[in-house]
């Protein structure tokens, strides 16, 4: 291995910027702003998309595909969609490059200039509602239930790996429906979705959640979101789900004519994740060691190392392995077996330490005498030799107790990181000494949450859904206030 | 159901874009050579993808991800690649929009120019063997073996639904390896993938061949291809599979220290197959009705119909149903229930044959009292009424004989269509009038090649993998030579 990684207290940053880096995960590109997902790290995010994909298509879904560019003019017609997103975006304005006169360079060809410029698509709001208003005519044609798995481009300044890259991978649901009841309750089943999602698969538990006016998606009605608290008390979004009431519809005028006979602009949601979530994964349980997979997302659940000095002592461990293997591969478990003879049994567990591997298998002479094995796993970092009679057996419970414990651990986290405050001296105390997510009362208004925000660098991250009604005193103006929202600095 | 489709002997070319549309299959965006792939053309994309990424991943290969972007620079590198891809590209040299000063508008920023221009990909060599070069050091970092799923965009001018677009969907294999024989067993090994999906699954049966010189891909030292031959007389390039040689890493610098610890170059393969498989598929084995799917790749493998005058009816049907399909999905088959009251079955079973659904199982009154089901199939349109006890059984043996049949068929139209010819005239009479594959001795010149085509229109398809070695005369210059090789005219 090569040197160990920052620690976690001493650079949070630094410690998550080379854990991704030595872990495989992600590197930058010499594009600006734009990552090259690593096979290890894509392999995660394969797992995730398999998941969510299942869950959306076991909700009604289907899957689709909308063109990459969107006109310029398409992104004028929702006011707010354009105020918020329109700007920093990728910008087409040729179609063909040219050889210099000497034919020693390239160059972009000014007689192939676009009639209009085409813009690299930011989100598909615009393409596919206009899209929309060719499908839809009637109630018959509604709901319409589509997501899209794609790349898309906001070219943002300030990037990192995974959490804020200028192209990033995601889902993109995109449904229309006939009444705003029918689109509240997709909104809220897909935040639903995501909950369960991020807290059963990922291990993460999250808080859902209203975005305020201000921190809302640009066009949407209501943003519902799950946000989740990091190891440095900073917190993140992992999900956004919108009800998008009549606007897109009316932008794009998409009507439709009603069991009456009658038209009526149609209800839309939309609501996504990204590949951030890999940034979430590996910032709430990773350690000073390395990666922490949750056994649901780890693209190898088992390794196993052999311990050996001798051809013969590898060959009797391989046909013990071989037997392990093929249990565990019967149960659905994904097993690799890492007999390499380059490298020794020391520095594989580091590495498979690095790699966030949930549980390793090593068996050397001693436990071919013993018929044992060696599991450790990768979160508590526990060892225990176990027989190897019925150790398939033994690793199914374990796979289940890491995935649990993990889970347990980071609310554990975020319960002792989750403080009530009443002042805003206390506030702002809580803010810049510890972190993680402040529950104090606020008067409602966008000015006194932009006050706070520049004040203190933290933003309402969500009106809990479950916040319980109260008598309170907004923090900053003291003005009344029924619920507690979330306070906190986040990625 | 709206009008008919045109007929294929009528018109070919318009037989085939009614039915992607009507199909709901795809259709033209308001962006310029760029498609929309509905549900049901995606649903057909996802399943080649999930058996394509199965061969992908059982042959030792993994999944990553690289950017949209490629500098203008990197273009240049290798020489043949610029002269063969850079052209006709979508250019983004802005990365901002703003709002005029009267707000009424967006246009581009000027302050917002690019200093270098990048490049949507039309693909991704350029990008990824700059990354090659680091991740590469040793012949212990050989092979790579690495696959992408992506979006491309090549600024085609004319274009036609999944057949030539300006945005598609592909795979890009790209491999790095220590010698000339692996890297050329690799490329070899992927065609063999190619061909045995095309034929096995799509039901496609495909030549392997060599490209010719002028007809490989820019940058490769030898290009194979599987190709297909449609209903309409013309060919189809399914996949190309490229030896690369060493010409990437000599562009982009990338060497290794061998075992004796010299540098040495990389070799390389590169590989994909695009959303135009979905294409072949459609002119493959369609009809005047519809479309015809392989079982393999058909999103709903069979359709159960009930016919029924009275609720009761209907009820007694749907008992009856649900124990088939409990049954069919036990197998692993996809099934759907149309019981829809809004549709007449007539209706539905038009719509259905439309869709391309390979079984229809059709199930009224008569066929409660006597125990049965219908069941029809889609190529042949036989019909047949079987005993309900065994019909899950029956159905799984006519998918396997369907998908049998539609790879029988097409073979022999194949076969059909393949003329062996030893004169110009023959070859031009036979191009103009039937089309098909024409088989003809040629000198292995391009300029001969590049003759026959401009005044035929015929290219030569490939140089067959299976080509017996036989004395003849080049059709055109009379030169000798050792092998027949394919021509045809080509989408």
């Amino acid at each position: 291995m090569s040197q160990a990684l920052p620690k976690r207290e001493e650079n949070y940053s630094g410690w998550y910027n080379e854990l991704v880096k030595k872990a495989s995960l992600a590197e930058n590109s010499p594009i600006r702003g734009c990552m090259i997902i690593k096979p290890y790290g894509y392999a995660i995010w394969e797992k995730m998309q398999s998941l969510l994909d299942k869950k959306f298509k076991d909700t009604g879904h289907t899957n689709a595909y909308f063109p990459l560019f969107i006109p310029k003019s398409y992104l004028r017609r929702e006011a707010e969609h354009v105020a918020g997103f329109a700007k920093e975006c990728a910008v087409v304005t040729h179609y063909r490059l040219k050889n210099t006169e000497d034919r020693q360079d390239l160059v972009v060809d000014p007689a192939a200039k676009l009639e209009e410029e085409l813009i690299i698509r930011p989100t598909s709001e615009a393409v596919i509602w206009n899209t929309y208003k060719n499908w839809i005519q009637s109630y018959r044609d509604l709901p319409l239930l589509i997501n899209q798995w794609a790349n898309v481009v906001r070219w943002e300044m300030r990037t990192r790996l995974f959490l804020r890259t200028a192209e990033f991978l995601w889902q993109e649901g995109h449904t229309a429906h006939a009444t705003k009841e029918e689109a509240q309750k997709e909104a809220m089943q897909m935040l639903a979705i995501y909950a369960d999602f991020v807290e059963n698969d990922m291990g993460i538990p999250v808080l859902k959640g209203i975005k305020t006016e201000n921190e809302k998606f640009a066009g949407a009605e209501v943003t519902y979101c799950v946000e989740a608290l990091m190891q440095d008390g900073k917190a993140l979004q992992a999900g956004t789900s919108h009800f998008l009431g009549q606007n897109f519809a009316k932008a794009f005028d998409v009507t439709f004519a009603n069991k009456a006979g009658k038209l009526a602009y149609v209800w839309g949601t939309s609501w996504g994740v990204t590949t951030r979530l890999i940034g979430a994964l590996i910032m709430t349980h990773s350690d000073d060691d390395g990666l922490v997979l949750p056994p649901r997302l780890a693209p190898i659940q088992v390794v196993i190392i052999p311990i050996y000095k001798s051809k013969a002592e590898l060959h009797a461990i391989a046909e013990k392995v071989a037997r392990i293997k093929t249990d565990l591969e019967a149960q659905g478990i994904s097993v690799k077996f890492d007999d390499r003879d380059t490298h020794k049994p020391g520095w594989k567990f580091a590495a498979y330490e690095l790699q966030g591997i949930p549980i390793r298998l090593a068996i050397g002479p001693k436990d071919l005498q013993n018929n044992t094995v060696e599991l450790a796993r990768r979160d508590t970092k526990e060892k225990e030799v176990v027989p190897m009679e019925g150790v398939g057996k033994a690793i199914k419970v374990l796979l289940d107790a890491i995935q649990k414990n993990i889970y347990q651990r980071a609310l554990h986290f975020r319960e002792a990181n989750t403080t009530n405050v009443d002042t805003y001296e206390a506030f702002k105390e809580v803010i810049e000494r510890r972190g993680g997510f402040v529950m104090a009362h606020w008067d409602g208004t966008t000015e006194t949450e932009e006050k706070i925000k520049t004040e203190t660098k933290a933003t309402i991250r969500c009106i809990p859904l479950a916040a319980k009604e109260e008598n309170g005193t907004c923090i900053y103006t003291g003005k009344p206030s029924k619920k507690r929202v979330v306070f906190a600095k986040a990625y």
